[in-house]
């Protein structure tokens, strides 16, 4: 059971200590307070777990600061819609604002190799009006013998390039918690040049171990894969660790599924389930066209199947695109064939306009079935 | 090889029975003719099989009436494009061109029930200027207990309804050759009101003997269904199959695939091959949202996943939707949670509409690519 | 509802029309006879198909000739065991017994290719005491210029050679219902030198017409295929198709599935699921090693995976084997790398008594457990 | 380029320090020494990486100290077979000899709960002659709201009770680095009653970070599971990461993998790859038939679903069997519903031993084969 808070309530007023002792009372319930710094406002909910199912929900909506009590499922407790349509939405991180409504880029490179294509791809986004990137550091790779990122070293010329160029956020991937240390340690000695979307990858997303720690830290909000080999619930309830250890700041990618069923293209891409995500839970949705697609190939439309598959993402709604460019691909020490070219930048932000303009107009029609 | 011959050959002419002799007398070749009746002219297409490794591609173009000659791959000899662009797409059955750059809607029935459903659906297609309807006369079944269509006795006032409301085209599902015959025989009894596409399920994508029954008669084009459980290469091959016999009319639908990763939709739509079925062969592309997704859900955003599946498909220029609707889903036959409302046919069509126009916007974007 | 009738019942009895007569005034009931040929007799199951919720059960028992009355579950009505540990499982055909609790192997040919490669399998399984095969005229393949099988132009060579040496069944493909005729046909012009069980192969698991077309004849026992890309659920339903159709001589064989997790064998074995299908119906479970593995790599005990699949699946009470060889796989037509040699087929055979002797001291055991 | 020296070869002789030198002059090459610990003897391993194409491998042999060169693939340098026979396969730990022809059974707890479970399951183990178990401390769970373990309280009454009752090695699963730390603390406090094999979980099989941690240690082996959702060779690779960072005693374990297809088992068992891992690898293999399976479901024979799939390894030559079993399966916290009962422990233990002989004897046949 959850309750909501009126907005921005006074902790030490007495009527917030009164419906804290009722709750507390509460026969083999365990109360758990989860706090949410939006915009404009601050919103406490408080979670009943246990055997909520004897609760009176009216009495406890008579508690003083109490604005509303909702029962929730089982699954997704904290991200859960809940066919709750008045829980909040999205967050703010750094002057960039994500939620279901928005549209962010975070074009860049996926794995970082030498400070010039930094500067290149950096320079070429903050030509086209880009606030957002990505950058991969850590890497993790299949064979053990591969490149596995330039880790910690890289991190200090990446921010202060971010810095530069006027990037807000850099969507960094992360497999270990030393590195979320260490990615805060170098953006305090660089003086906080930009912002960190802390990454977990396809191949982590029931690393609980991980999910745990990037769950308990509150300086950066996170973007989790799904797991290309589980079912959606699996996957969103990998979400809710997140959310479960005081995280929901919390932004789900699609990123294509692995099976047989893909080929030619590197996984089958599922962005199908952007409204799905949409529906069940309060994140959110990104999609990663270029491991899905996995190649740069061309329709006889002219369109690479990279622009297709990150065209449907829009036409459905979708708010953050995750998307492999590369000033020199050849010479990329990961994912180099799926990397879409620098000189190609202004035509896929301008193809992403049109679709988006497109799902606006489709956005309206919706009042006219209902 | 490929021989492509002028446009409108006369087969009668000396020039024509030089070459083909001189191509008989090719060693170890097998030399198969194959015609197609194209909008404007015939085209008239050799395929020389064998050990064509040896044949000298000059001396061969050289042979009066020819026109060029190109080297095909192994696969997909027929409906492959073999990086030929000039090769001809496409075709007109009923008055319908159907190539890789028209739409059409094919909204229906999923199974016929009764007299009066059928009637409403075609007066609602009529109403909204459509041509084309799909109608279910034969319907293959998981359960040996469950309904199986209404088969031959419903054929009659499908077709004269269709005729009434000005249909041209009904793409409907055959499960054994003698439904060929069928339908063939009540349209001549009933004076040819309408065309048939015959349609083949994704349960029947490698019958073999039914491709070659369906390959073998050059009365209907067909709607070849993709595999639920096969690679992208092993129904392209099936649909090679039907163009092998001598029926290259054949239209590819996309319906989903079948994986677990799907849920909670019924298959995993798989949209994103759109311009990989444009890429690899000249098949007009179809979409079949209805059994991608299989449910009416909705987003948030207040469109149902089947609209989203829809716009997918419909942003990456894809050239047929097969779709259910139901004047009363509650009481369909087959199918009825995924069935489409009359009411919402308007709004369908006009979502449509919007996200064709972002598609044609979209591929003049990419003159300035390439 | 079923109502199985005491065994060798006399249809012309005064009790059996008096039951008959009672079962038909049953108000929304179809009543459907089903009759099977047993070893020692001759049993009479009726199906009670539509309302039965409001039978009374103990009255039915009551009536003339009935022995009992089981309620059974919507799925696999005729085939499914529905928890009655007294129904009849298995059949005679030709002289030899399938059921649950025997074994045989039918080791030949995948496809045929000349009647010398026909003439040494048989001799070889005459001089190991085998009066089983398998022998592939009808081949349907993936890409239409690939071989498609001698058809029925072989059918008599393999029929007189099978009556040479004493093979009493051959197990032989058919992919359309000419090919029941052909055979028919060529087993009579021949005199009836062996017996034929019709198999029905993967691609064609949900080829209902087909299933329909073998299901109706009874001249012919069934093979049928697991169905590689769907559920094992829907591959039993399609056995049932056979047995709803009057065909209950049906065994089911288990091939593999297909999916990515094989490699490097061409499918991922199933073969866990032979205790499984034995549970849930009452069908003899067929194994199909060479179709599964797809390889004769070795493994460092010297054991080829084919045989460590064909073990696994004799370890747990399998009742028939399905597997290729070849006297020179090298230039068979069809799956050459997957054929044993001539010369592994004793070792084959021993390696199969060794395992099945050790099941059936394994199933001894089972009396301390339960 | 691997470079196999004398067995307990002097690292500080003349020879050795004269090979070491020339082997570091070589052009564009890493040098990386291994060493294994034998029952009988040491063996130190020398990979040569990068340029190894131009390297002359008969100079290379004759080198003082050195016994032979073999060239290895890029795939499982370390743990690869490299179609080598003679390469040191398994090892002994803590007096139990883990190699490609022995086989333990670990039966035990999937999850510790209470301290009279636990030492009732040894119990039994040591009444039947056991010497490992599995026993489940830290449990990593889909949904953050389940019962996680009870991790570190539980290590010191766990490893007392096998030190009293004379169990030698607990497979026990870690998911964070700080567990082996826990784990090794708590031995050292107890008086290291016993040893722990470290198990990596399904989803943790691609969390590199976990393996370079787990692989950097030398005091315990490790278990890894496959995971359920990657290919083989993926989870092969997955396997090296631990060797390649220096510890090469690892069992590999398969355990199932998630497909639809499974149903009604819970995964799709997948022991037919015994033989495969044992081609490829020098690992010993496990298989984990709870896990694949997950329920008691008995066939009609008597013996139950997982009975079967042991005895499917156990013929094919596995070295290893987890299985889950509970004193009281109702109660237990987590898959309860795979759990086996103590009391059919001794029929399990004799049926293994069954088939186990039946293996031995195929194992022989094979002589006549090659």
């Amino acid at each position: 059971m959850l309750v909501i808070l009126e907005p921005n309530v006074d902790e030490s007023s007495e009527g917030y200590t009164e419906m804290w002792d009722m709750l507390h009372k509460l026969p083999n319930i365990q109360v758990r307070k989860h706090i949410v710094q939006g915009k404009q406002q601050v919103l406490t909910e408080i979670y009943l777990l246990g055997d909520t199912a004897k609760i009176d929900k009216a009495a406890v909506e008579q508690l003083p600061t109490v604005e509303r009590v909702i029962r929730i499922s089982e699954e997704y407790r904290i991200l859960g819609r809940h066919k709750d349509g008045g829980r909040m939405i999205g967050f703010e991180y750094n002057g960039v604002t994500f939620d279901q409504d928005t549209l962010h880029v975070f074009a860049g490179l996926c794995a970082v190799d030498t400070p010039e294509h930094v500067e290149e791809m950096m320079q070429a986004l903050s030509e086209h009006g880009q606030l957002c990137t990505r950058m991969g550091a850590y890497k993790p790779r299949t064979n053990p013998y591969s490149f596995q990122g330039h880790g910690r070293t890289c991190l200090s010329y990446v921010f202060e390039l971010a810095g530069k160029y006027g990037i807000k956020v850099i969507a960094m991937e992360v497999t270990h918690e030393n590195h979320i240390h260490e990615i805060n340690a170098c953006l305090e000695q660089t003086g906080h040049p930009t912002g960190i979307l802390l990454q977990i990858g396809t191949r982590n997303t029931q690393n609980f171990e991980l999910l745990k720690a990037v769950g308990r830290q509150d300086k950066f909000p996170v973007l989790l894969k799904r797991g290309f080999g589980i079912t959606l619930s699996e996957s969103l309830n990998a979400a809710e660790y997140l959310a479960s250890e005081g995280n929901s700041r919390v932004i789900f990618c699609l990123r294509g599924m692995k099976t047989s069923f893909s080929d030619p293209h590197r996984n089958l891409v599922d962005f199908t389930h952007v409204p799905v995500v949409k529906r069940l839970t309060r994140m959110p949705v990104c999609i990663d066209p270029s491991h899905s697609v996995g190649s740069r190939e061309l329709a006889p439309d002219g369109l690479s199947d990279i622009f297709h598959a990150t065209a449907q993402g829009v036409i459905s709604g979708c708010n953050m695109i995750l998307v492999d460019f590369h000033p020199d691909p050849k010479t990329a020490l990961v994912d180099g064939p799926q990397a879409l070219l620098l000189e190609e930048l202004p035509v896929f932000l301008e193809d992403i306009q049109i679709v988006r303009n497109a799902y606006i107009k489709r956005r309206k029609l919706s009042s006219r079935l209902n």
